[in-house]
């Protein structure tokens, strides 16, 4: 892997005047951001924070979380960003996963991220202590190492406990650059990001503005009136949704409406799209890309080439151009129309799972990351996905395994065994459900429950209902199967 | 180095209807041009041409020379293209010393070819046999290896003695990366290429094409009638030039006049651009992009970005992205607006050079190529070249190293010591002239001389004029002293 030039240092030196952040509030050319993160890296050197450390992140999508991100990335440190919507047990096992020395927060996450430090040995620091900290400027290098290691993202595992998906500078400068090969890049383009900067969509944006020396307007919070407003203006060129962002941007804008051309392209990924959402989409002539992709894949690592929009409506498209797929059904390479499981090789395909040797050998065949979703290729190469991965749920973008909301129930004290199911929901796209059998059947409270995983999961993952039955469907090793649970839900509902 | 999809398989399979290459009689679309290649390239195979050999071509600029190019790299051969204007001498030293074990023609270079076949143990071979070819389609890899040896162009050197220039897959895939950054790319873009095939900046067209998925169109020959005609329809985005080149394309378009704002971009490379023809470009706000780059960094390495085109006039621009430039003068770095050595490093920079273990260790100080070029840097970091390498004569586009022209000049029974120094011309930029002394003057004929150099040397490297003088200037250790023949050029033209 070649050595190249430090990316924010680069695009200062070459183009200082391009508009790098615009906000609600502010604006920051290249060079201005480059002050800020020069500054913020020079206090996180001097508040102990040494080349090759993991330090995590606990903030909203403020322009002073992307300054931070580069400010880490400057200082050599390894990013941990976190979820902000995680319990405090989540957040603190995530923290002792990666090994993090530091969690660095903002206003609206103090409260919690004290709680994390109280349970760890991990220093909270306000991120506003950087930015007023008087330190000397420090002359940082001027070269990154693509095969060093970048940010850490946790994702939600099938056994219930997340792991740290270790992306290096090579698999984020590769996934930029095989973007641009799918999208082009003009000087007029401005991302919008109204994705999470924890989430490995909002990140990868912040890596395209500075290796492509492209605008990101940023929002803190995703607002459908906000977003349309500032489409509308035509300033935006990009915007990365989930479905449920969209339908609800689509509500906002009203019947028949749709976005000037300056928009050429909503790149769409997070899980399954509603037929009913593309093809009013696509009536309108409004420039969806559909795509997929995950932390492991350092964000989209298949999407649909714009000429092909219409024709393949529904498909997440053909493998960005330095990426290959496949699809495994038995052991054996699937025929056309086969569904399989989805595999993807090629130089965004994440390093390895933090400190979890176990899960990284089970991932990986050859070069091969094997995804676990299903899905299958029509005759003309384009993926359809099926399934995401066994049993996942996808909740507003949010992957929830019911493994892990599984865990926490069995923990309640009364509760036997719990099955939790993901089901259909207008506004997220799927909600989790959870089917319980008791000890003492008299002494349950499902508020109570439903309580106590709040306390221990983050909110979008807590049960939006409890159904209480005898007894789980359990297979003869008494593994549970969880597939029953979708028809005792339609018996219960009648439907 | 990470593997990668093979670049035309991969193409071909994601956009396979697109347009690739464009010529006045034809066109053709990646799909179309892969059903070709593959042919090509399975008739390559049955020809003897195993993965990893070193395979030379001698062709003009037609769509089967391209297809060639793409059937070296699927059957995994080194491609050596070779300049059509090299003399018969010139040639067979460059398949001798690349160890090219085929020489691959066309109907226009045939005649040299099979001369060259005489001197060598080169097979030589018609490129319609392989058109004609009925073999069995072959299956080649899928895959590419970014480190591997993709193709060998020779420059000619300082010594007298043309250097193989090894790029590599990973170099040629940087470069197209980096120019993209710079340029930007739409779905619209066509790149008209009437630069040599041979040279690094026709052959880093093609790979543009295929990495990117766009068309290009190929001019078998130069004419500005023809290129202006293309530019005007308004079917080009881009074109590479160099300053004789656009000189001509402005003569012929007429004074005042002006090219559609659908031409986006003209990169203008090769050595220095008259300042009266840079001016009147910009008064007329064509997009003019300077640029400087050479075999050894795949092409373009600086180049000047859009918004510093007027305000920065003159200069070479900045590095490309993943590129890195310094100067060094006297072993130190140099000082703002301080002459020195221009040195590059980044991915783009050459593996090495063939066969030729001690020029490679000359040419690099840790991972810094050193191009014995002059230049500066102005205080906003904007390059400036003063002087191209060492005594380097620059005419068309076309390197000549005075050394190299001089010892062909020795040779000439008659002559005791001869030198070459470039002149300017306003046709071709600079053109070179000799100084000779003779051992017998009485028997000297400077038309026989001219003729020799013609049997030995490409034609634009024959000396326009030769000046007999009784003593070359020497230092005293019988070093000649090129710069003062500047001096004598000067007092025989009464300037």
């Amino acid at each position: 892997m070649p050595s190249m030039p430090q990316w924010l240092y680069q695009r200062a030196q070459l183009t200082p005047h391009r508009l790098a952040f615009e906000t609600e509030h502010e604006k920051l050319s290249f060079q201005q951001l480059y002050v800020h993160v020069q500054k913020t890296a020079s206090a996180l050197r001097s508040a102990g924070v040494v080349s090759g450390a993991y330090i995590a992140s606990l903030q909203g999508n403020t322009i002073r979380c992307a300054i931070l991100t580069h400010a880490l990335m400057m200082a050599g440190a390894v990013m941990v960003p976190l979820n902000t919507r995680l319990s405090v047990d989540e957040l603190t096992q995530q923290i002792q996963d990666s090994g993090s020395q530091m969690l660095i927060t903002d206003e609206s996450n103090e409260e919690k991220a004290i709680k994390v430090g109280e349970k760890t040995s991990c220093t909270v620091l306000h991120i506003s202590a950087l930015f007023t900290a008087k330190t000397p400027l420090i002359d940082f290098s001027t070269e990154v190492q693509l095969n060093e290691p970048c940010t850490v993202i946790f994702t939600s595992g099938t056994t219930g406990r997340p792991k740290g998906v270790v992306l290096t500078y090579g698999n984020h400068w590769w996934n930029a650059n095989a973007s641009l090969l799918n999208l082009g890049l003009t000087q007029k383009d401005t991302w919008l990001c109204c994705v999470p900067l924890f989430h490995v969509s909002g990140l990868s944006i912040l890596m395209k503005s500075v290796i492509y020396g492209m605008p990101v307007y940023l929002c803190e919070k995703f607002s459908p009136e906000t977003v349309n407003h500032q489409i509308t203006k035509g300033g935006i060129s990009h915007i990365s949704v989930v479905a449920p962002m969209l339908q609800r941007m689509m509500d906002a804008l009203g019947e028949g409406k749709t976005y000037p051309s300056t928009l050429r392209c909503i790149l769409l990924g997070g899980g399954p799209v509603p037929q009913h959402l593309l093809q009013r989409c696509l009536g309108l002539h409004m420039p969806i890309y559909q795509t997929y992709g995950m932390s492991e894949t350092a964000s989209q690592s298949v999407t649909l080439p714009p000429e092909s929009m219409l024709e393949k409506a529904g498909s997440a498209g053909k493998p960005l151009f330095p990426m290959q797929i496949r699809i495994i059904s038995d052991g054996h390479s699937a025929a056309v129309d086969e569904p399989g499981e989805i595999q993807v090789k090629g130089p965004t395909v994440f390093s390895h799972y933090l400190n979890n040797a176990d899960a990284t050998k089970q991932a990986f065949e050859d070069q091969w990351f094997l995804t676990g979703d299903i899905g299958y290729l029509d005759d003309d190469g384009f993926l359809f996905v099926l399934d995401r991965r066994k049993d996942l749920i996808i909740s507003g973008g949010e992957n929830i395994y019911p493994a892990e909301v599984e865990s926490i129930l069995n923990g309640f004290e009364g509760v036997q065994r719990a099955g939790v199911i993901g089901i259909p929901d207008t506004q997220w796209g799927h909600v989790p459900i959870a089917f319980v059998s008791l000890r003492h059947a008299e002494q349950f409270s499902e508020h109570a429950l439903i309580d106590y995983c709040r306390g221990h999961l983050a909110h979008y993952k807590v049960p939006k209902r409890i159904y209480v039955i005898d007894q789980l469907p359990e297979n003869a090793s008494h593994k549970l199967l969880r597939r029953k649970l979708f028809a005792y839900y339609k018996q219960m509902n009648n439907q």
